[in-house]
């Protein structure tokens, strides 16, 4: 049975601006994808009725039944009027063991950052009952801040990545998750050798698949400096083996460059190392950061069709640099905004959008406003929602991110404020809720066509 | 009779460290101002006991009791151990009226956002209903987010920053209010003569000393654009008569200084207008921005002891400019930080405190790391709490934003996270509440030495 979904609808299939449905309706079939969008339920029509009499007309409590007989149930109107109806958001880089540790030494930059917080904290996912605790509280907020889908980094350690994968079937969210792999340039409790590391990403690709079906698994190799050339090659084969996609961190911080330069010095860019170690799968690879890439490393993103996360919060708490996202987005590059929790402090994606807007800001005064003209509103949106989300469609996990037909809907009812002296169309009331809502306006999640109940509150 | 808090303090003495007590206490007196910051309720000392008999030995369930009978009465411990007591933040610069447009428009720069958005906003308070909705909203939210003191714009009109004045007075918070000076380049629904603008300021003022004793009032002229010669003469007039503090911007966007380089041709700089005209009185000044600064207005500035409020996000939504903030500091200039709300969106002061840190980082990209070393925590916490309460001292009305002696006790009670795996101590517990806190983790709010109740909720 079709449902019918009333409210003000408001997406972005193109950047360039929302799309609005004031008092619209999207109409999601059985399968959980959106069939159509439109101005009033009465113009949505049923499945196998006749174009001239498929008309629904909405009863005073907006119930629309037939007008004809044409054999369809009649379907059910959610009555979400006086709510904006928008996608979810996807985050395409998160470190989902760093979250009790957002905010933390943030006075020091990436390299001294990873040695004297990050790994101490990664160190404690050894112990389940940590990973637990933390993995339930992650979960929760991100369910909370309307993160329906996302792409996480776990730890090296395979009991809790399990772990981390087994509360995520159980939360109702749909993300890709994989664990870290480095045998290299780490303190010695997050070492594991070559061998150990390849077994032990296999073994958790072969239990995911039957325990956590909807979870994917994603191949996450930390960073170059971390990899050795043998572990690269393993997980290239598994890559290919498997058909996965891949994550992982390129170009984020001057010294790392410099230190991935050193490392293998017959390779001429920090991306071409991911690609020769066949790290770069077309059209299923994500990289955070791409700060500081060179023309040849953009052309190599642009051909393997490589999602690149920018997290602008991370790069400004880590004193990174400034993505230069108009020029990649000219170059071609599928830019989507992301959170790098906890390099960036907050999960919720209203945030980051508003982040990247004032980096891309920040970047005018650098190069002037005519060489890197700001994100617009719909442009940020566009990069936390359809975006991000044609890399689920892209590894068989159902298009989301947009209402377009076809794509699952994936969506939050937000409430909206009431008596705005600026009598504000949808899209301004989606600007006041992006710049300063938070998830107590969030009244609905939904994935795939039915709602997620809130998980381990 | 003296009061203990107990709990993990934290406060800014000075910016370059915490200090911090674990597990220890604020004496606060009658007057409601603290009297002594110790390790624990013993080490506190009673008024008028002998310097080695006056220590208080805690019973178990932390209530203490003198050891000996020096006739005071025995204090009142509140216990609020495994929470941090931090000063309340205090925001030098923020439009009231501009609440209910957070986050819209900011797509455009300055002068434009003024005309089509902020403009069409403030007229809308002319009407009483929406000025007594919108500030009740607006004080709640201030409340909520533990903004106890602060320097608010109102709009032009009469009868509603009075209600605004009113309703602080009822909601126990302690700002000082202007009504806005605008003669000149307004539309027409607000703008007023010169005459008309000088005498309801006069009215306002002595309206409110007797209505709103707990209220000050601040003489508010928008900017040198929109006050023309005899305005800002007139206004200076009343500050020398009154002994008011001013309020008002300066140097905030480059088109900005253009205009009032061609307004005032006469004279040297944006800030020596103000100063002319005796709107920079000493020692009790705000000018919001300062990011185009001349060295003549920074040695005017640090002369005059000007708080200069430094507002990183509305810098950044409006693409204003990054402020030179270390070189500001390094010149002597009192730089705090402020919300400037609604070009900035947020009127947490944590997220203020963090928006600073990160534009101080992006600065260092067109700079250097040398040049413009970075805020740490501490000094942006600082720029929140110690020196911007130091205005509300320096007018009588309390010093506030630190815990030393002489200090009106302003407060927040902050809930701690538990089971963080990194042990934090408790300048980690506060960091994680800046980053990524919010008003839910603020258990209690104390403005000299009282629990201020929700208003308006």
């Amino acid at each position: 049975m079709t449902i019918i979904i009333r409210g003000d609808i408001v997406f972005t299939p193109r950047p360039d601006r929302f799309t609005v449905l004031e008092d619209g309706c999207v109409a999601v079939g059985d399968d959980g994808r959106v069939t159509q969008v439109a101005g009033s339920p009465s113009d949505i029509r049923l499945r196998g009725t006749r174009a001239s009499g498929d008309r629904i007309v909405p009863t005073d409590d907006a119930a629309p039944r037939s007008t004809v007989d044409s054999g369809e149930p009649e379907p059910r109107v959610i009555d979400r009027r006086g709510c904006l109806v928008i996608p979810s958001f996807v985050d395409l880089h998160v470190h989902a063991p760093q979250y009790p540790m957002a905010g933390v030494g943030l006075d020091e930059q990436l390299l001294r950052w990873l040695e004297n917080t990050t790994f101490p904290v990664e160190s404690h996912f050894a112990d389940p009952q940590v990973a637990g605790t933390w993995y339930r509280r992650f979960l929760h907020r991100i369910w909370r801040v309307g993160t329906l889908r996302f792409s996480a980094f776990a730890t090296l350690h395979e009991e809790s990545t399990l772990m981390l994968m087994g509360l995520c079937q159980e939360s109702g969210l749909r993300p890709v998750v994989g664990k870290v792999n480095m045998d290299r340039n780490a303190p010695e409790e997050l070492l594991e050798s070559t061998r150990d590391s390849l077994e032990s990403t296999r073994r958790i690709i072969g239990k995911s698949r039957a325990a956590t079906p909807d979870i994917g698994y994603v191949v996450t190799p930390r960073f170059v400096p971390s990899t050795t050339p043998e572990l690269m090659e393993g997980l290239g084969e598994i890559v290919r083996e498997f058909g996965l996609p891949v994550q992982s961190h390129l170009d984020e911080n001057r010294s790392e460059v410099e230190w991935v330069r050193r490392l293998h010095p017959d390779v001429p860019t920090y991306a071409q190392v991911y690609d020769r170690f066949g790290l770069m799968p077309e059209g299923r690879t994500i990289m955070a950061h791409c700060i500081w890439m060179t023309q040849t490393e953009r052309r190599l993103l642009r051909e393997r069709g490589v999602w690149a996360a920018h997290c602008p919060q991370s790069n400004l708490n880590l004193a990174s640099g400034l993505m230069p996202v108009r020029r990649d987005l000219d170059a071609g590059i599928k830019v989507c905004v992301a959170s790098d929790v906890a390099a960036g402090h907050d999960p919720s994606m209203p945030r980051q959008i508003v982040s990247a807007i004032e980096t891309s800001k920040a970047k005018t005064f650098e190069t002037g406003h005519e060489n890197d003209r700001p994100l617009a509103l719909s442009e940020a949106f566009y990069m936390a929602t359809k975006r991000p989300g044609e890399f689920f469609g892209a590894i068989g996990r159902g298009r989301v991110g947009t209402f377009e037909p076809g794509c699952d809907f994936d969506a939050l009812v937000i409430r909206e404020e009431d008596g705005n002296p600026l009598d504000l169309p949808p899209e301004g009331k989606l600007a006041r809720f992006i710049y300063d809502g938070d998830d107590r306006d969030i009244l609905e999640r939904w994935i795939a066509g039915r709602t997620v109940p809130e998980p381990f509150a």
